[in-house]
C-alpha cells in the first residue's frame, strides 16, 4: 500500500482507507464489521474514518469495539472522526461551537474507547458560529491531546481561507485536509475551487464517494438492481438520485459511464470502478480515497485500482477527459497574457 | 423557547434563563429548589446562573445537587457562575487576582459537582489587580477546560475595553458577555454606555433585575406589602430602596409603573411584569433575561412574556417610551451632519 | 443629498455618484462632459468615479480638465479611479503587480491633474500576482499620500478574504469597498456571496449598472430602439446581450421589467428606472449608486429616485420580490435550528 | 519659566502657554495680536496653541503672520493646533476621517505658514469614524513630518483607551496628551476619569479654561460687568452661563469663589486668579496651563501664579478642598480591603 502525506502534515496515510459511512454501525453491524475491518487491515489499509453522526454514534461504537477485539496496536492505526451532527439536543448539541466541539470530542472518544484520534474533521461549516471560536476550539482539543490534527469537510474555499486567516493571526493550527466528495462526475469544487487551498496551505483531500455512490461501478448502467442501495434505502436524497437517472441528464451520465467502461476494459483490462478509483487516487491533491464496504470482498476488489494508477498515461487521461468533457476551466486572467507554462507560472 | 447567541460566541442561550440570586440556596433551600429548577427545565429553560458569592456558596451547592438529582445531561445544560466575592479571607480570597480566579473556580466547580461550567463572569471589576493578570487568569481557566468562556458583570465600558485591549495584544480571549442590571427604569449603561462593546466586540448581555427587584410587577404600586422582600429583608440597600419609594422620585416612578400597567392590560392583554420582561427581551443586545423565582409558578407566569415580545409593535414601543421618558440620547456628533439612516450609518 | 459611510471608513459618500464608464471621455467628450459634471455637482453629487481603463485614459483626462475648469475645491470632492487595464504594453503595463499599481497610479494622477484621489479600486482580481504583493503595493500608494483608501472591483469573496488575511497579518490596510454590478436582475454576488465581507470587514459597495445597462429603464421593452447603445455600439458583449433579448430567457426578463413598470407607475408614481435605482440605494450595504449619463437631464431625472427610497415599504418590497423571484437564499445551517430573529442572530 | 514633559514624550513645554481661543484672530486682530505674543514670548512662554476651528481659520493665520513678523526661530517654539471643525463643506470637510485629517493638516500648515507643528490635537472625538482610521491618519501625518505628536481634546477615557488599543495593536503612536477643561469647579473628568490614562500611558493634560472662563478671577462676584465677555458675546453657551449665575447653583459657586478669594488674599497674598491657576499648575498631571489674553498685561499678571505654586502647602490645600468640597471620590473596590497606602498600592 503506498502512503502519502496528509496535507502539509507529516502524517502518512494509505492511498486507500476505509470509511464507516452508511455501512459500519448502520447497514452492517456486529461480526461482519469485524470481518470488514480485519480484511482491510490485512490488505494494508490502516486508516479508518468515522463520524459522531454516522448511525447516531453506533459507527464509532462498532469501530471502537472491533479495534479492541482485533487487538490492533493503536500506533499502527490512523483513526479519523468528524463532528457536527451530535446525537443530543439540537441548540448546543451540534455544530461547531466551542461547547459542542469539546463535549462532542469527549463523547466520540468514549464511544471509540480511545484516548485520542489522529484527526477530527468539522463535518460541515457552521455559519452560526464565528470561525475564530471554531479554530480555537479545535486547537484546544489538539492541546488536550485528544487529536493530532483537524480538518474540514465540505467547506467552501472561502470558509477554509477564513479558518487559516484566524489560525495565522492567532498562531494556531489551521485545517490540514478537506474530506470532500470527488469523483469523475463531480470535479469543480475539488479540482478548481480548492486549488488555492492546495497551493497556499498544502492541504490535501480525503475523498468520499469516489465511485459516485456506486454509479461508477456501472451497476446502474442497465437500470436500478432490486438489491442495490438506490432500490433499498429510503432517504430522500437517494430517492432523488434514483429518479434523476431516468431523466435526460441522468441518461447522458450513464452513457459516459458506459464509454468509460469500454476504456477500462479495452485499454486497461480492469473494471470501470477500478478506473474511477485510480483516477481520483492519481490526483496529486488526493491523500486518501475512502472506500466504503458492506462485504470484505469489496475491499479486495477495490484495491485492484492500485495497479491501474501507473497505467493512466497521458494518452489514456486525454481519452477519459474526452469522454467526461467536464474538466474545470482555469480562472480568468481578465485579459492579462498567459504566463509561459515552462517557467514558474503558478503562484 | 427561542435561543440566541451569547455575545460573539457560538453558544446558544435561551431568551429566559434562571438565576439563583437571593433565592436558590438563600431564601429557598432543599426540595423547593428542585421544584423550581425542574419546572424551569420542563419549560425550556436550560441555562442556570449562579455565583460563588450567592448565599456564601450555598447557591452553587443547591444547584449542583439538584442537577444531579434530576439526572439532567450535562451537554443539555448551560451553567454560568461568577467570581469576586469569595467566601474566605478578604485579602486574597476575593477579587480578580490570578490566585482567586484559579482557586475560586476550583471551589465553585467542587460546590457545583461539575467538571466545567459554560461561562464564568467576573462579578465586579477589580481595580486593584492589573487587567492583564485578570485576562490571563481567565484564559488559564479556559485552557484548563474548566469553562468555555468568560464575561464581565457590572464593569464600565472603559474596563471592558481595557480587557479587550489586553486580550487582543496577547492573542487571548476577551469577555463575551456582560451580566448587567437592565430594566425599564435603568437604561443608560446597558443601552448607551455599552453600545461600543456591542458593535466592536459583538458582546451581549445576560440581564438581571429585569423587573427592577419586583417594582415592575406593580406589587409596590399601593404601598409595601408586609410579606414582600422590601418589608421582610434587612439588607441596607433594600431598606434604602423601600424608603425611596415614599419620596417624590419614588412616587413619580410608581406613577410610571401604573401607566405601564394600563398599556399592558389594555393594549397587550398582559401584566405589567410581562411587558417589562418582553421589553428587555426584545432588545437586540440582550441574549438572556435571568429570571429569579421563589416558587415554580413564578417561572411559568414570567414565561408568558414570550408571547408579548412579537406584540411590541413600533406604536406600542413609542407609547411605552412616552411613559418612561428616559430613552438614552445618542452620543454627540459635535456638529457633524447626520448620516443617511437608510445606509449602514452606525459603527 | 444623503451621505453614507464608505465601508468601514469615515469617508462619507453621496448615495448617488457619477461615473465615467462608456460615456465621459468615450461617447461624450469636450463641453458636454463639463455640462454633465456641473449638473451633477449642482445637484449634490460630489463623487466622481473613473478608471485608467475607461476610454484608454481619456475619461480621467476629461474629468480632470473639467474639475479644473469648474474651479471645484479639491476637499469638496470625492474622486475614485481604478487600476487594472493600463494603456501600455500588456505584460507589465496592466494587472495588480507592484510595478503596475505604482506606475499606474502615477499616470492616473497625471491624467487627472490631481495630487491624490480618495480611493483606488483594483478593477479586477489578478491571480497571476500574489495577493501579498498587491496589498503591499496599495499600502505603498496610500503611504505616499496618493490615495486615502483602496478597494476591489468584481473580486470574489474568497479573493477579498485573502486580501484581508494578508492585510491583517502585516498590519496593513485592507480593501474598504467593492465596486460591483448590482441590479434587480443580478443579485447573488452582491447580496449573498459578499455577505461575510459586509459583516466581518464592514465593507460596502459602490454599485455600477444599477439600471442593468439600460434594461431597467424599460427602453428595450418593445424591441431595441435604433439609437440605443445595444443598436449602436459594436462590442461583443453588447451584441451578445442584444441577441439574448430575443431568446426565451430574455423575453422572461422583459416581462418582469414590464411588471415592475406597473408597480412603479401605479404604486409609486415613478418610472421603473427610479424604482430600480431606489431598490439598490435602499440596500444597507450600498454606499453609493454610480450613475452614468450622456446628457445632464439624465442625472436630474435619475435623482428623482431619492424620493422613492422612503416609499419602499415592506408591502412594496414584497410585491417587487414577487415579480423578481430571484431573492438569494440564505446559506444552509446544515440542520442546526434557526436562531431567534428578535435577537442579534447574525454574525 | 519651569518646563515639564508633555505626556510620555520628551517634548518639554512651559507650565504656562498661550492659546488663541476666542481672542487671537477673533476678538483681537492685527497689531494687538503681535503685542500679546511678543509679551508672552519675552516672559518665557514659547508654546502657542490654536485650532483650525478658531475664528474659522483666522486664529492660525494671525498666529502664523506674527511668528514671521517677530522673526521667532522655529526651533524655539512649540506650536499646537487642533483639527475637527474645518472651514469647508460639512460632510467630509470636518471630523476625524483620514480625508479631513490629511486635508485639514495641509490647510492648517498653509494658514500658519509653517512646515510642521509640534502637536495636533483631535479637537473632539468623532464617533462616526472608526478609531483605527483616526489613529492611522494621525500617524500618517506624523510620518509626513507635518507634526511630531498627536493628542486628544475632550475625549472620554474610553475613547482614549480605544485609541491606545488600536495604536498598540498596529505598532502606531497613540495620543500623548489631552487638551481638556480643568479648573477648581470642574474636576471629575481630569482628576478621576482620566486617572488610568495618566498611569497606563503617561499622558498629561494641556489645560484650557483654568479660570473657568473668567469666573475664577472673581470678576463676576458682584454681578456681570457690562464690558465682560458674558455681557458682550452672544453665543448661546455664554448666555446660558450668564443666566445660571443668578440661579441657586450659580450663587453657591460664587460664594465658594469669594471664600477662595479670602484664602488667596489672607494666606497667599495673591488674587484668586493666581490661586486658581497655581492650583491647576500644581497638579502632577498638568503639563501646561493655556492662558487666554486679550491684552498683554493679562499675561504678565497671570504669570504671578508661578510664585504661588510652591506656597500651596498641605494645610492650604486642605483649606481649599474644604471650600471647594468637590474632590472626586476614588473608584470603588467593591468590598475588597484597601491596600496599605505606604506600599506600592497603585497600579
Amino acid at each position: 500500500m503506498p502512503f502519502r502525506r496528509l496535507g502539509p502534515s507529516g502524517l502518512r496515510v494509505p492511498v486507500f482507507s476505509l470509511g464507516g459511512w452508511l455501512t459500519l454501525g448502520g447497514s452492517v453491524r456486529g461480526d461482519p464489521v469485524r470481518e470488514i475491518i480485519k480484511t482491510a487491515f490485512e490488505n494494508g489499509i490502516n486508516m479508518f474514518d468515522t463520524a459522531e453522526g454516522y448511525a447516531a454514534g453506533r459507527s464509532e461504537e462498532e469501530m471502537g469495539r472491533v479495534i479492541k477485539e482485533l487487538g490492533l496496536r493503536r500506533t499502527d492505526l490512523i483513526i479519523s472522526t468528524k463532528l457536527f451532527w451530535g446525537p443530543h439536543e439540537p441548540q448546543n448539541g451540534m455544530g461547531l461551537s466551542r461547547k459542542h466541539i469539546i463535549e462532542g470530542t469527549k463523547e466520540s472518544l468514549q464511544r471509540l474507547g480511545l484516548d485520542y484520534v489522529d484527526i477530527i474533521f468539522a463535518h460541515r461549516p457552521d455559519n452560526t458560529v464565528p470561525i475564530e471560536e471554531t479554530v480555537r476550539a479545535f486547537n484546544f482539543v489538539i492541546n488536550q491531546g485528544w487529536t493530532f490534527y483537524w480538518g474540514t469537510s465540505e467547506w467552501s474555499a472561502l470558509e477554509i481561507e477564513e479558518a487559516h486567516h484566524v489560525a495565522d493571526e492567532l498562531g494556531l493550527v489551521g485545517p490540514i485536509a478537506e474530506q470532500c466528495e470527488h469523483h469523475m462526475l463531480h470535479r469543480d469544487r475539488p479540482e478548481c475551487e480548492y486549488a488555492p487551498m492546495y497551493s497556499k496551505y498544502g492541504m490535501s483531500t480525503t475523498v468520499f464517494s469516489a465511485l459516485a455512490g456506486g454509479l461508477l461501478t456501472g451497476k446502474y448502467n442497465n437500470g436500478i438492481p432490486p438489491d442495490s442501495r438506490l432500490a433499498v434505502q429510503k432517504e430522500q436524497w437517494l430517492q432523488d438520485r434514483a429518479k434523476s437517472l431516468g431523466e435526460p441528464e441522468g441518461q447522458a451520465m450513464l452513457a459516459k459511464i458506459k464509454a468509460l467502461a469500454d476504456v477500462a476494459e479495452s485499454d486497461l483490462g480492469c473494471k470501470v470502478s477500478h478506473l474511477a478509483l485510480a483516477w481520483i487516487a492519481r490526483n496529486p491533491n488526493t491523500s486518501t480515497v475512502i472506500l466504503g464496504a458492506s462485504k470484505p470482498e469489496q475491499i479486495v476488489d477495490n484495491l485492484k485500482a492500485l495497479e491501474v494508477i501507473p497505467k493512466l498515461t497521458p494518452a489514456i487521461v486525454e481519452k477519459v477527459e474526452g469522454i467526461l468533457n467536464n474538466k474545470p476551466a482555469p480562472p480568468s486572467t481578465w485579459g492579462r497574457p498567459p504566463l509561459d507554462p515552462f517557467g514558474r507560472s503558478s503562484l
